[in-house]
């Protein structure tokens, strides 16, 4: 296929109809020639059919994937490198690949190793819900999302073209970084706010609940992500995650010492520091939109 | 003035015109025979009565205070300390004391000292919003917000009854606590978090904005509260918080530990807690409700 009008004309695949790639596939379906959904669980699959998440399904991508001119890669980040692995084996066709993984190094390093007629490109939507399953897919989340793109030392430039137009297409704003630094930024802005959501949750004691309000609520929102997601990132990204979370116990620290010290004024110094640094970030984040 | 019927026929002096104050007001305008709002800033004043948050209002405590026969105390903790200070020496009248701060101990301790014909009960709604300014006033905010009570060693029945009656006219459920169970867990629900979501907010580079998405928005949303209310409550209940923040400090390092050392199955164990956790501190939280 050329590359006029590409997507348009374009049957996507989406291998694996979670949350992420069930909203992503009800968000292509008018802006593509069709969507092929596979996932190895046969009540998701059904559920997606049955949804009109997909026009068609399977539960063995061997069945599918040589239908695809565009392969969607959605699944917690160590199922997207056993997806890599099966298309490096199995698969004789020729496609853009796109995954939607929370960690990009180790991913688009797999990625340099597929088949030649594979045309690969790191994705990463900064979105999504509290609750994981297809039945919560909404192809509305990635709308004015940020969705990071990492090109691979293989990438063409069609492949670069195709996946900024899809991810426009869905409403959401694309991002070329290059993989170490977003796993970096990725580590503080996302991994790290998961472990002290989750961390808050544990410290609390139920005897406690009567007095937990909004504050809690939001501050420990995200103590409930996928386990498999979060377990997958967090060891995918181990070395930007312990530094991040170690940049924070000293901040943390040097709280409790102005605290314990009774230094009014140096606490003082470092929460409106915490209070700046948030209006600075989401500042620019606005603006970046 | 009789206890059939109290509030209905009560009027209202609320000292201190932010958004707290400002929303009680609201919410009481029609519930009380008026609602006499004080607040040493006439800019606040003047908003106030211009936005029919009060029927009168005055700048200076000692025109007004006579006038109610409920005076509600709405201020940062430590400012509250201060108008309890002058109710001791510069108030003459009687009427039923209720205030609203965020930490109990040492303003129930305060209370203790009042002048006899004032008849204290200590009080703390569990919601606010993120601006604190009159201009946010809201009466909804207390719809369903736990509203904690404590009362004094020489709080009166009849107090206590108003003061209930008054959280449920606007919307709240009151909670009975004594003073050191309500710090102690307020630090553990409350306090904590907005260190956490500061600190969070601080770890973060300027660079990284750009990845910025609802986690971190969520996770890090506590970090702009006000700062001198924030500072007012981290050294009214110091101790508690103290403790708090050395648990969650505890449970951090062990959440490092396990990732440094690429123990999976014990890093899965701590997350599954605060994941479990959180859904215990909700469910109750609904439940009670």
């Amino acid at each position: 296929m050329d590359e006029a009008d590409f997507l348009g004309r374009a049957r996507v695949v989406v291998w694996g109809l979670g949350l992420m790639g069930g909203s992503l596939a009800l968000a292509l379906r008018d802006k593509c020639a069709g969507v092929i959904g596979i996932d190895p669980d046969p009540d998701v699959a059904a559920l997606a059919l049955k949804m009109s998440v997909v026009d068609e399904v399977s539960t063995r991508p061997e069945d599918c994937l040589g239908k695809g001119d565009l392969i969607i890669l959605a699944a917690p980040v160590r199922g997207i490198l056993g997806q890599l692995q099966k298309l490096s084996t199995n698969y004789s066709g020729s496609a853009i690949v796109l995954d939607l993984g929370s960690t990009k190094k180790q991913i688009v390093s797999a990625m340099e190793h597929l088949p030649e007629n594979l045309d690969p490109v790191g994705g990463h939507p900064m979105c999504g819900r509290e609750k994981s399953s297809i039945l919560y897919a909404d192809p509305e989340i990635y709308q004015n999302a940020v969705f990071a793109l990492v090109q691979t030392t293989r990438t063409s430039e069609k492949a670069k073209q195709v996946c900024e137009e899809l991810v426009r297409a869905v409403g959401a704003v694309p991002l070329w970084l290059d993989a170490e630094t977003h796993d970096r930024w990725a580590a503080a802005t996302s991994h790290l706010p998961f472990l002290i959501a989750n961390t808050l949750a544990a410290s609390v004691a139920a005897e406690a609940a009567p007095l937990v309000g909004p504050g809690f609520q939001s501050t420990s929102r995200l103590a409930g992500e996928s386990m498999e997601m979060m377990m997958d990132i967090l060891f995918t990204n181990r070395e930007n995650v312990l530094f991040a979370l170690r940049d924070y116990q000293q901040r943390l620290s040097e709280l409790e010492t102005a605290l314990d010290s009774g230094c009014e004024t140096q606490l003082r110094r470092l929460l409106q520091e915490g209070a700046n640094q948030r209006n600075v970030l989401l500042g620019s984040h606005q603006k970046g939109r």
